[in-house]
């Protein structure tokens, strides 16, 4: 299975360490996951995931796999600008936000949109769809616990 | 100056008639619209720019330009799905949403996420930065009172 | 119906005046012409197509639409880069080849892929499915002679 | 480094060996493999990185991983049809043609629009630049030449 970690670009050290401990988390429990491949909440997941034993892939705005950070084992270059948003929330089975802002906000929407499941961590709170969880343990739960055969 | 024209495929007569009225006096007003050429509110708009005298724009999700509402005047096929809606707002100067969905959502992060203006008629509630009004003249006037050279 | 003229975004004069008379005849026959927003032959058909009174809609690969040159009426910017090369092709019916590289052998291969008529000037002599005419007025009755219900 | 292994979705049995031993062979040297994700020399592409111990990653056309060969390892759905063709060129340092169509076509030009190396194996024969060679081995060879610092 396949879990989005989504989030902001630029973030303070609270929210990139709750992403980089996602990210371990789920790799240890066998998750592979998608992101947008740059900085952030972004890196701290694919970090996370590197320490967890796990493989992240980035979904790149820019044209170019150098663009990747550090942690990314599998870069996708789109050359579509934020228009690759879209791309993540596609090849994913669960999305996970941590905080983030409105690029956050179209991936919550369009995970919405297609049906998909949204747990929420300190993330926008927009709709009683998002399962909203307070820690990365509750997280792990949250997807667990989910029954993507429905 | 470009307006897009956001909303939900299906929507009720109310609805309708205000993304219709809206259509219309941006076409009135001189504005071109953009949409994502479908139903709903979308074919609303189109109508009402039809109605006004003016052009629009269609940016379809399909691969083909017959699946176009019958009022849009300029169809675009991207075979690109719901990822044809970061397109629809980058091609507009302001957005316009009228209520909607999470794929109205989904436009709306995208606008605020590029700085562009929000205009929120019944729309979603997610951000101080949207411009809300209660009717359509309030809408043209906060479209003409922008200062898009800033 | 819609002709898309596909070309280098740098020609010499010989090409630039080839796409610009043929922007021109096809706006005076009633067609509407789409390309990709750029200088070169693109500049040259939408401008042949403002002097004959037509219509052109650009297909931008950057994220505003202001990158388009100076005789685009409809600009759609898509953010994409090259990838918008899809897009020009399926909101096109009829494909003109004038000359070119290989941004325009990516989009008479897409052409050809999805069964659209392909005329060529001057242009990538890859395929026995391409209709090549040696003039403006050779193009034009090409295109009047396609029967698109097939 | 990663090589785009392009090709048809259908082919006969002696290009499906073709590329199913080009797949194995770019994996024993360690090389990552990127495809378009669904059958003919995509798959056995992607079944001969299996058999050579890589990974393998597909760029689908679709909205939905489940699209994917089964032999992909990392597979990403784009929902963008044959536009996610420059996805899988712009995330390759090497594209090696296998035979193909016009979709094939489509990306060897935007591979050489883009300025990467591409070698082909019994593909389209329509620039110089393009390193044509009569084997797996000699694509392998190739591929081990190529300064990709320049």
């Amino acid at each position: 299975m396949t879990v989005a970690v989504i989030g902001a670009g630029k973030c303070d050290q609270n929210i990139y360490e709750l992403a980089r401990s996602a990210g371990r988390a789920l790799a240890q429990a066998g998750y592979r996951v998608i992101c947008g491949g740059l900085g952030g909440v972004m890196e701290a997941a694919c970090r996370g995931v590197r320490e967890g034993g796990g493989m992240s892939i980035g979904i790149l705005p820019g044209d170019d796999t150098q663009q990747a950070n550090a942690y990314v084992d599998i870069p996708v270059a789109t050359g579509m600008g934020i228009g690759r948003n879209i791309i993540i929330v596609r090849s994913a089975d669960v999305v996970l936000a941590v905080a983030g802002s409105f690029g956050t906000l179209s991936e919550i929407a369009y995970a919405l949109q297609l049906g998909k499941p949204v747990i929420g961590l300190q993330t926008w709170n927009i709709s009683e769809k998002i399962l909203k969880v307070s820690d990365v343990e509750q997280a792990l739960s949250a997807i667990a616990g989910l029954d993507l055969t429905k």
